[in-house]
């Protein structure tokens, strides 16, 4: 695995690789790798012959009172987990390399940027999107994967490709869990032992509303009600920043459980001083 | 030539050239033609193998009190002094094409985008900046031709390649002009007999502030004051949008003659009813 850390130098790689005719994964990550990272690095390595792991805490899309300072990274860590998965290249840029000392350009996907974590974290996906375009544009990459765990940036990643006509695939790749049903997640390691004891009731409540929802519970507001009262029922959760039932494809609110397309259940918490997200996502049978 | 007008096939040709080996040139228009674009044109077919040339009057980039449905078009003239100046294919996608029902996102490059035009013109630039991005990701040309004549379009274009890392060489070629002085522009066509004989009043204020500059006069104020006032002076002139100096690569406005860098004395007029733009770049001896 080669280790990589100018643009230019990543740039030309991509090309270089490109030119020869090989099919080009990337897998853009902030470190701290985890299964659920490596997963998405394993399934990038089985579909294409190169693969780009990124490693980079990005500052646009922390706010001011957040965990930027504090997130975790071990570089050292990543860069023999990433070797493993069998990644051939992986991009660790410090910031001045990824941001300029004026930079000014940012990229907003309107709507989908505004709801859910982006109603709690103004500027989080603008953040995101702009510097996951920075990266597509460094290392121009056939297909881009992404962990369906944070699904409204895969939404708003997804959007952001259509309408930019961006000429990359973007593949979403399945929540991976701990035993207990929790997310995995960087900021797992946050959580004291007895927030680690009551986190999976996350899982445990969507997985009820989905239950409800499939068996044609008609009120989604009924489902909502009865998930935030079990939430609020558990004493390690300090707030509820949302429970929602959204269309998959738009993130609009659903009203009804006989939904034309496919359903996400999404909610975020925190747990002690420290937010977790998690959803489940519903698809028609067709 | 050859005519495209869908996406797909705009992006394959573009990709099946580059895989050839061949070096892309890319002129955005929004058509109606003259010898300003062609002057691009011409460049970009000296220094490139295949040139694109776009042609589509960009609905995001116009307010909704301005002229997007009287914009001067003559798509079938277009083509024919397109292909005159040595253009491989031209793109000229219905609205439609380019943008679909729902879309979201948004390029910005802040700051450079709110001063001079982007005072008056609220959105433009960030329709511009959207436009040209998508036009980027269609066409992956090596080079991108934009005329000096729309002096901060260019310098927030350049700022957005920079700031988002796109692989792309932006050519700017000098502004074009009738004999009289009158920098081309598709909206000379509405102007009345009479107020295009006032207009060279514009460039000839220019060139006096741009002298006054060279010559010595330390204070940008005092130059700036009497431009205005000749162009107050002009009965046909109804509003001055901005009459500025600034840094040409920062846009910062400037406080001395004695500047680092190269300067722009840039101004925007009303004549009649129709908006006319103009700059002058003062280039730093070496």
């Amino acid at each position: 695995m080669k280790v990589l850390t100018k643009i230019d130098e990543c740039r030309k790689t991509a090309e270089d690789d490109r030119k020869k005719g090989l099919t080009i994964g990337l897998v853009p990550t902030m470190g701290y790798l985890h299964e659920g990272h490596l997963s998405l690095a394993r399934e990038a390595v089985r579909q294409c012959q190169k693969v780009f792991m990124t490693v980079f805490v990005n500052p646009a899309q922390f706010g001011p009172s957040e965990d930027l300072g504090k997130y975790p990274r071990d570089l050292k860590r990543d860069k023999v987990l990433a070797e493993k998965a069998g990644i051939d290249y992986i991009f660790c840029p410090e910031e001045g390399e990824m941001y300029g000392k004026n930079h000014l350009t940012y990229v907003y996907v309107e709507k989908l940027s505004e709801i859910m974590c982006g109603a709690h974290r103004p500027g989080h996906f603008r953040g995101v999107t702009t510097v996951v375009l920075k990266l597509f544009n460094i290392i121009v990459a056939h297909k881009a994967y992404f962990g369906r765990k944070d699904y409204q940036q895969l939404a708003v990643i997804k959007k952001m490709v259509e309408d930019l006509n961006i000429n990359m695939e973007i593949v979403d790749c399945p929540t991976v869990r701990e035993e207990d049903g929790l997310a995995l997640s960087s900021r797992n390691k946050y959580l004291s032992r007895r927030e680690r004891e009551n986190a999976p009731v996350i899982y445990r409540v969507l997985k009820e509303a989905e239950t409800k929802f499939i068996s044609g519970e008609k009120e989604p507001g009924t489902i909502k009600k009865e998930a935030l009262q079990k939430l609020r029922g558990n004493p390690y959760i300090k707030r509820i920043d949302y429970f929602d039932i959204r269309d998959a494809a738009t993130l609009d609110e659903v009203n009804t459980a006989r939904t034309p397309g496919n359903t996400v259940i999404a909610t975020a918490v925190i747990i002690g001083e420290t937010r977790l997200i998690d959803n489940v996502v519903i698809y028609k049978k067709k």
